[in-house]
């Protein structure tokens, strides 16, 4: 099934949305909020899943469902952490700083904690108070859990997703270097995370989903241009198992948790690090992607990061063409 | 006013509790949580106010109120963002790695953002996996905040503080180096925090709480012995004020926001690290501060991080003896 949140009060109101993305029916009179239906998901999911067929069947009244009216479908969450799963990413951005790649990064996922408070709908604005900042999209892959035990193995981590989305890691690439200094992650370098309309459950992404990867193109546009067109299934070193399950090492994991892939990324068939989409590549999923291309080329990175006015759209679609979470799509405006 | 969180369901139910942490009385007929309160403060804290100067005044029924039993003030929060107020503290337990502290951290504090799915009771136990992690508290001062938008100052910061409490931010010291090698923060190293029984209001702590610190001596046991003594406001380089505008600089703070001081920490009058609670000083608010101590003393450093069985107490007392927030009281047991 498909899952979404309407606005209303800090945590939205549930309603459950058709394949098609077309149409949806209110299913808070079963559960009120997305994190409701997360803390008790034995008890609600069979009933908003008979309401959710019900829909498709077209057996209740059904309203028009607009991707730019949902809210994130979680507003705020109890714990947002963005491993780094495409580890072709790291190393670009390694380079691109001239940073080394160290080899256990092969073995033991990176993964942040990230703020979770203020998580945004996928058409809100991205409020920049400071161009120099240099603002960056991250497409990536994420999946919501339930209740994961501490010290829970990647196949027990792996049953308690119950979730899947498209986040927007917007990323202050200016702000990065001296926080990565510090060793204590990223506060100021990562602003509000945006999440695609529409989160849909494993089972109702059939074959594509599968060893916890998820097996579609991650589209990416910037400025109403293919910006990337990465496999996000391909070249997915840590699956969704593993970086749930190295989260929860020390601590139990909590039902509702937001885990991101980290930028997806692809090589070019040749081993390089990939063209654009422009010249027949899958492109970038991140600007800092391109620039690094660009320098090792050029000796210059020519592109620049988002500016006031840009707009970046992250989507996926399924064999058919169809969207499948709906589109992030953000304009970076001033604050 | 004093406020605790009663065990019920994922969130607790929200009761006020006696100046003198005896009695309790109901507040969820109010409204039904902590964090529902900080979601609504201004049109919900006249009415718990009133109720808790009704319980001063034995003017409602009042129940006895049992520290041990109450559940984490919020056992789940949207935002748990730890700082590192007290530089001494940094200074050492970077000696204590051989790292050097660079000298933007004396204006440019260090936080790091933790989980806050999982927040602990403070009486509840340490389950630990491996005692060769190398457990170890850090006790600490805390705040909770009321909704601070992006880019708002320090004084606008301050203004949001709602409410004041106590933690012990947990850590696994053997697992610290090489997250802090990565640069992306601490995702193993930091397991479940424990926050004390009650939480307080800033006008309820007097004079005690001015120029956004906390002006008390903070109490830190080791298996019943004075382990710690500092005086939480001095040495305190960073106020909450400072710690949550850098915290607000590029993204809005969502209410019910957790930021730590980081771990309390006191130089002795001679300008040396501070000498051991035995030998007259004022200890350490952790075990890394003493051994970092031990090892420039003696080449060596002694005191074992946390076994099973230790059991670490951490409480404040006011100008009459009496405990403000109650104790974190943990036993560190296996998982």
């Amino acid at each position: 099934m498909k899952l979404a949140s309407l606005p209303q009060g800090r945590d939205g109101r549930l309603i459950v949305v058709s394949d098609d993305l077309a149409w949806y029916a209110d299913a808070d009179h079963i559960v009120p909020t997305m994190q409701a239906l997360l803390d008790d998901w034995d008890r609600f999911a069979p009933e908003v899943e008979s309401l959710a067929i019900e829909l498709s069947h077209e057996a209740i009244p059904r309203k028009r469902f607009h991707e730019r009216e949902a809210a994130a479908p979680l507003p705020r969450a109890y714990q947002w952490a963005d491993g780094s799963a495409y580890v072709n990413h790291v190393e670009l951005v390694r380079r691109a700083r001239g940073a080394e790649l160290p080899e256990s990064f092969w073995n033991d996922p990176l993964m942040y904690q990230g703020g979770s408070d203020d998580l945004r709908p996928g058409r809100s604005p991205i409020a920049l108070a400071d161009e120099a900042w240099g603002c960056d999209m991250e497409a990536e892959i994420c999946v919501v859990t339930g209740d994961v035990p501490q010290g829970a193995t990647r196949d027990e981590a792996l049953k308690q997703v119950r979730l899947v989305g498209l986040v927007n890691d917007v990323s202050l690439r200016n702000l990065i270097p001296g926080e990565l200094a510090k060793g204590f992650g990223f506060v100021q370098a990562k602003p509000a995370t945006a999440f695609s309309p529409v989160f849909v459950t494993p089972d109702a992404l059939g074959s594509a989903w599968r060893d916890g990867k998820l097996h579609h193109a991650l589209q990416v546009d910037l400025n109403g241009k293919p910006f990337g067109r990465a496999e996000a299934g391909e070249e997915c070193t840590f699956d969704f198992g593993i970086l749930i399950a190295h989260l929860a090492k020390t601590r139990s994991v909590g039902a509702g948790s937001i885990i991101g892939s980290g930028t997806v990324s692809n090589r070019d068939p040749d081993g390089s690090p990939g063209r654009p989409v422009s010249a027949g590549g899958r492109g970038y999923s991140c600007i800092a992607e391109q620039r690094m291309v660009e320098q090792i080329a050029s000796g210059e990175a020519t592109t620049p990061f988002l500016r006031y006015g840009d707009t970046v759209r992250i989507e996926m679609r399924d064999d058919k063409g169809k969207s499948i979470f709906g589109a992030i799509e953000q304009e970076v405006v001033p604050l």
